[in-house]
């Protein structure tokens, strides 16, 4: 299972959180990284943790003031980088654009979005991955798995008709080891997580509790 | 084969080439419809020509000022409606909201788009048709299937391998019969017009012309 | 006083607001108008009210497929357009192109915007009249010259010392004939109206209720 | 004079430049910074740099993903950002939102413009200044105090109408020390730069080329 810790904006101390993905990851089998903001990704490389993006723009090097440009966050130390979050649609042009952009910069790419229509078009573009995230679930604490287990599933058969090589990450209401087996068992191979790590008072206790049951 | 004469907002009379895009279609085996802009649909729908919206929002009636509801452009006499055209892109969240939107308002819908793998990813949101719109092409007056046979080859398998529901359409560089007639050979079924006919000084001569050919 | 009556996408059938908006027009001092949908002008200025555009955009004449032209809703009847409502928030840039273009077009704008800072920058870009709707009283029902008497009066203010040959609407919770009333002592010369009469049983009394008191 | 050099998404090396601008900027009496791309921030403010973000968004800590917080980027070591840079329009709510975000966060803020309106308009949201950038000048290499005096003029005038404590500089059109010195003698307290000095085989000469006229 792949977890991945969203940062977002939160006031958190982003190395903490970090270090915490790194040494979780060091002992289980799961794989943990961590998406921390444009402006931390190199501090947070430097830790050691496995560092995302949480955006790239659909640019390439030139007049692109205020954006951000996948090889500028890769030489930061990122590996990987979300796109289309809920909370950063994209045009589907620019979804397209930013796949290829992060591509060319040795980036790994998930694609967020809503359902599983959606969610064969993110796959028809050709990312590493995609994220199921209900927008009905986000932040609600109720896991996807119970609220909703047909669109896991369902979004795991939208992804394989539409090119199987892409995988599937369950995006919303995820918060206890359980519900990251429950993911796994609908097809899910991996999960978002946000304020539940990001938010705890021990990053590490909340990280061991989450991969323990897998 | 199906032709959308999309006058965009050309200083053209919309009502005098829907009056053409009625005539010629009743005396060609071709589709023929016209896309003005929606404060023009009811005008252009009473000429009893198929008449076609250029976009409509993602939403549903109530508080949305200034945006284009799929039941009014319906109740004005469209019968189908564009979406995502180069001019007017969308947020993948959007498309498929407005292909929704559409459908229950029983419009029927072409997402355009500038690639394959963008072919792929409309065609997944379950639209009537898609079209492909190279940007290099976009207004040049060269046929894509001259300049670029491979890709209107490749939208065709790129919507078939995820829905072969789903007919295709050219979008960009048709001007002459012969344009129309090669677009079909590739695939297509159908082709998106604009200035062509719309700025024609006789918009009648130059969809005889067109469909001449068929 | 000028009241303007904002049909959004409200399912209410939009010629017989507007025959109720003419009638009480031609029956009091107040100067009533109302704002359908862009597909619904034609027919609303066919009853002979003074009708608005919720929109248009910063565009001239061209290849902007989806968007809506000045000089075609001004021709189908509009008389002036609403600009940047809270719903349809528009890039400084384009608020500044849009107000161009709807002067081109001879029809009149109102600006609309948040706080009395923005109303100072919307003031700065030379529209015919600004509205203050500040977003937390949209739809609320509770009265702006009662919640918050002073965003008013401060929103005249910054529009004054930008350019005092800019008026100043009240754009939200205005639903009584005592709104208006306060709407002008606080030193607005209009106010803009939706769902109140929008969806009234009867609009035509819910006017009359509105502009009584004046 | 303040020099702000806006490093885009250039392929420069941000150091490289940053210690330019410290060096030049101890040696003259001229201000200079450097902005470089959110991802940079940090290693950038560790040169000493006077550090500038590109932007920041018009949000607060919270659920974010992919933007830009105008605490992270302070903290990381930026003293001031552009907003609603030619290359990054905002909308009109968001320019306000932005400012207030920066200041929040004790940034500079530096609003950019297109023309006279727009720059009352800028000035009307409480930034520490504005840039006029007059888009057919951005990237040509023609200095806009030649091209087109009466704009920074103009632009002047309109800020002090609005807000005499917001600065006024010229964001296009420079490439030498003589244009430095006529944007400053029309009234401009200072410039932005771009590939002037960001691509220049030698970042230093090319500064101290700029500032020797003042």
């Amino acid at each position: 299972m792949f977890v991945l810790v969203n940062l977002k904006t939160y006031p958190c101390d982003p190395v903490a959180v970090a270090e915490a993905v790194r040494d979780v990851n060091d002992r289980t089998d799961a794989r943990l990284a961590v998406a921390p903001q444009a402006a931390h990704i190199e501090r947070v490389a430097e830790t050691g943790a496995e560092t995302w993006a949480q955006h790239v723009d659909p640019i390439d090097y030139g007049s692109n003031t205020g954006h951000t440009l996948a090889e500028s966050v890769a030489e930061a130390g990122a590996e990987g980088t979300l796109l289309n979050h809920s909370e950063r649609r994209l045009k589907l042009a620019d979804v397209d654009g930013a796949v290829r952009a992060a591509r060319r910069a040795d980036l790994e790419t998930i694609v967020c979005a809503n359902n599983p229509a959606q969610i064969g078009a993110a796959a028809a573009l050709g990312p590493d991955a995609v994220a199921v995230e209900p927008p009905e679930l986000i932040g609600t604490g109720t896991p996807v798995s119970q609220a909703d287990p047909d669109i896991v599933e369902d979004a795991v058969a939208a992804a394989e008709r539409v090119d199987d090589d892409v995988s599937v990450l369950c995006g919303a209401g995820i918060s206890t080891g359980e519900d990251v087996v429950s993911a796994g068992d609908l097809g899910a191979e991996g999960v978002l997580l946000a304020s539940g790590v990001a938010k705890a008072d021990d990053p590490q206790a909340a990280l061991e509790d989450l991969v323990d049951p897998l």
